[in-house]
């Protein structure tokens, strides 16, 4: 069954006040008749059954309502529940051109919680506000096709000191992996694996193209964050968070503690 | 320092004889100029240290030779070893579009030794025999971006059935993995960790948009594949094979029984 993405503040008295642009992807593109069921996502965690109410008379008008037939949460058995546990923060240098949509696309396939976009010491360009509603358009449309709940808080764009200021007190710092390139640091997945079960927010944050300055890493290591390395491969930038994220993934879903075989 | 990709046989007498290709590169791209010091992988694991030798009457005839000064394997230390051990073999059924482009891309940062594109029984598009070339280039290229030794061998596109009977009995078959979405299978890094230290070649396979079919499945559990999952994300066809070979290329990385911590 298709299903759409909405805002909270689109639902009012069990009815789902339709945007033009949802309007013309449910009648035009997928070409819903009027009654048809689909299900929407309000981004928080909810997901509901809907019916398309066109009005005759407002077919080519673009707007519409869906009626709720029923919120569908408890119906999300263990195995469809896409998110991660705990929840997990990139915060990610801004690599060169466009190779920001495919990061926040495959995180999101991932299970990431929110993306903070970094302007780091080496980040060459700081992108327009375009940008921003891009990658959450990106986000929306990826937690859509990946069948999630929840869909990512892209952050705006911000110099990492102003990041480390923002993250929440109540994330905890006992899980906060920075991850370096060409370093002898101990393995992300080796250093997750030691804390499990893992309770507390995880954070991961990954360095632009030329790799973190020191002055950076001291920064890091003041904020509490753990040097990792993600491995001896050289990674690209648009590679290095998908990398992280799955170990990320990999070790939060086999949430155990690992079997030894003696 | 610069690093290029040749073939084994443009070796001759201590000198490499560079492709018109090379040469432009060399003398034109990155302007070096006569004399000036380059490395050269030949594919296999071999890195050489050569110097620069266009013939002044040659310049513009876009040939010319490289005198090799040392291998420098000697000189390769266990940190800048970018292989995995064992070897890892990835095949995988070929996706829509040009989204293979980016799977050898990402796959040979990760260390990739051999793929082989799948024609599975929900493959859409059989490639073209220029396809194989392109994807060819780019695992050269990333192998030389990766700083690797060696470059991954990029097998034609053959029919599944065709690929199982190709797979080397010296490959083993103790740590061969048939990814499956939306299965209630054990995760690739459970499965993993419980053989470590792992020393068989591992194979993995990643199937097409829609998964594989009842009868593929088969196949593959006679051939000795253990069946996998990646997660309960929804990945794409493209994101899957990046995944894996995460997993995979963290695990070998770490090569060292879990410590447990009591």
């Amino acid at each position: 069954m298709q299903r759409i993405a909405i805002a909270p503040n689109q639902i009012d008295n069990n009815y789902i006040a339709l945007t033009p642009e949802q309007c013309h992807y449910l009648t035009r593109v997928i070409r819903l008749q009027n009654g048809a069921q689909f299900q929407a996502i309000d981004g928080t965690g909810k997901l509901y059954l809907a019916a398309l109410e066109i009005d005759r008379f407002q077919q080519h008008s673009s707007s519409g309502n869906a009626r709720i037939i029923s919120t569908l949460n408890n119906e999300i058995d263990v195995l469809a529940n896409r998110e991660l546990s705990p929840a997990i923060t990139l915060i990610c240098a801004l690599p060169k051109g466009n190779n920001f949509d495919d990061i926040v696309r495959a995180c999101t396939e991932l299970g990431v919680t929110t993306i903070y976009p970094a302007i780091s010491d080496r980040t060459l360009l700081v992108p327009s506000p375009q940008k921003l509603q891009r990658w959450r358009k990106i986000a929306q449309e990826a937690a859509e096709q990946s069948e999630r709940l929840t869909i990512p808080i892209i952050e705006e764009s911000q110099p990492l000191e102003t990041i480390f200021s923002q993250l929440p007190a109540s994330i905890g710092n006992a899980n906060r992996y920075w991850c370096e390139a060409r370093g002898d640091r101990p393995h992300l997945l080796e250093c997750l694996q030691s804390k499990i079960p893992i309770t507390d927010w995880v954070t991961i944050a990954i360095g632009p193209e030329g790799g973190w300055t020191p002055s950076e890493i001291d920064r890091a290591i003041e904020y509490d964050f753990q040097l990792v390395s993600l491995g001896r491969q050289i990674l690209r930038t648009i590679t290095a968070p998908i990398v992280a994220l799955s170990i990320v993934s990999a070790v939060t879903g086999t949430n155990t503690r690992p079997q030894v075989l003696i």
